[in-house]
């Protein structure tokens, strides 16, 4: 038996097919289909689906599962996604729509972060934990949180916002609507918005003249950039924004006290220039002193589709 | 099949019989005896025991088991207290120096806000939940997080130190060593420390009259007592107070969205006055838009007893 894993993004959607050894064996993707009617996407999983299957000469009878992994909240009892609005789903049948298409398979949906961390449950860096939380980095925070080898879900099974526990109150508003929250300080674009700050503060900086004067040239890379070269402005905001990171697993650590906490997206591609002062950060702070270990997430890209075809182990 | 429940306090150790119905149907405390030799304190609950059995005619025999509550971090599969700085009890074999007192008897030991918050799921305010968190406001934050019908001890199983998450990034320091606890702005000491501070800047204020100007005097009851009676300084300093403690809230709902939120200890003894700012807060701020129920403990002083002796259930 293989397993059937899909990701689906605002931008593209992944199919995956991963052997009962787990390893990812074939993948392909195309565009998600903006228009207008979100039926229209589950033709193209349909497409995708059917296109991986005859290229690896796989029968759909052989397969375990078909899982779903979406970036929004989910109604796990009847299989719903309630809200993602990159896809424009809002109160959204998903898992029926794609089960009549493959009558026979079931069916399963997740949060695409809670997927990437069952990915690193099994496959990745959660590998021998049993707890484990993934801080994904990206316009948001991704939280994916590993409790006794189950996804955790929170007490009412709406979901886990670690993005949106606060860490500064009162501070920089959330798109969530509230003030502080760990997303506002610890995404990528708050690096971002931090960077485009200080640069129009000094022109003289490395970033504003890298940017050459043009503050929306300036991304995260091009501040991690220049804090790596040298360059003091940029520098000394990397160094917050690794203080806020420090401080989040140092939150995580009081409250969920996880074996391992692991970093992904683009700003951890960086390995040890983000981890070390996260891990110094946390190794002056945090509360229990023998502390999780802070890592760089491992499944990378795939993680989503990895995640998503690991479901049927998980309900 | 009666249970004993032992509350170890550094004041006071009190025990009680819960019966059958989970009634707590009979209880008596004495000092605890802070004579350098933990052990004696473990003397001090066998004739606590003893004569409360006596008292009620009931026989050793007949106890489901015996629940012991401590401030203290525990090592839950050896039964050992690991530290419980106010009993002075240190890596200290209390599970098993209680069982050699009373042979064949389980004991089981708990941290002092995890057994509140089981009291409170049996027979106080979270019954009917299979979630909920209980915030104990004293001179620290006690916290005691029910998830799935259990008591929520961490990843690594060391515990759940709900008021060592970070509020306010880079804030007061906490005794943790961390800055910015919510244990820094939502203990009853940090609203002390506020009305002090606060008072010590407005002689005229009612706080600094009624203290006498002796800012020692100004306790909890006192800040909240000239808020209440229309004292503009009382009423910023507790305005800001249970915004803190709303956001707190909004944290709580984030990362645990649990059916009920209670909160206990001497503040919350006033019921509406501290509730309503909170709720407001909450329904304002909260990530979830439909989230946790907002209301005062219902178990008050007899938390620690009756949870320690529903210990049993949870094992």
């Amino acid at each position: 038996m293989y397993r059937i894993g899909v990701d689906i993004g605002g931008s593209k959607i992944a199919v995956g097919i991963v052997s009962e050894e787990m390893k990812l064996v074939s993948k392909k993707s195309q565009p998600f289909p903006h228009t207008g009617n979100p039926k229209d996407s589950v033709q193209t999983i349909q497409s995708l689906i059917s296109g991986l299957l005859t290229e690896n000469k796989l029968d759909i009878r052989d397969a375990a599962c078909i899982g779903l992994a979406v970036p929004g909240s989910i109604d796990y009892d009847r299989g719903v996604v309630i809200d993602a609005h990159n896809l424009d789903y809002h109160d959204f049948p998903l898992c029926q729509l794609v089960g009549d298409l493959f009558p026979g398979r079931v069916v399963h949906v997740e949060n695409d972060a809670n997927a990437a961390a069952l990915a690193e449950y099994y496959c990745g860096a959660f590998r021998g934990c049993s707890s484990g939380l993934l801080i994904t980095i990206g316009t948001g925070i991704g939280g994916g949180l590993m409790l006794d080898g189950k996804i955790f879900i929170g007490g009412r099974k709406n979901g886990f916002e670690f993005g949106h526990a606060i860490l500064v109150f009162g501070g920089e508003p959330c798109t969530c609507g509230q003030l502080g929250c760990i997303e506002a300080y610890c995404s990528a674009a708050a690096l971002v918005r931090e960077g485009r700050k200080a640069a129009s503060a000094h022109h003289e900086s490395m970033m504003f003249q890298r940017a050459q004067g043009d503050l929306a040239r300036i991304n995260a890379k091009l501040v991690m950039d220049c804090a790596r070269e040298g360059d003091k402005v940029a520098g000394e905001i990397y160094q917050q924004y690794t203080s806020y990171l420090g401080a989040t697993a140092c939150t995580a650590i009081a409250l969920f006290d996880p074996e391992i906490i692991a970093f992904g997206g683009g700003v951890s591609n960086d390995g040890e220039f983000l981890l070390s002062p996260i891990r110094e950060y946390a190794s002056k702070f945090a509360f229990f002193k023998k502390h999780a270990k802070i890592v760089t997430a491992e499944m990378k890209n795939d993680a989503g589709i990895v995640g998503a075809a690991m479901l049927h182990l998980q309900r």
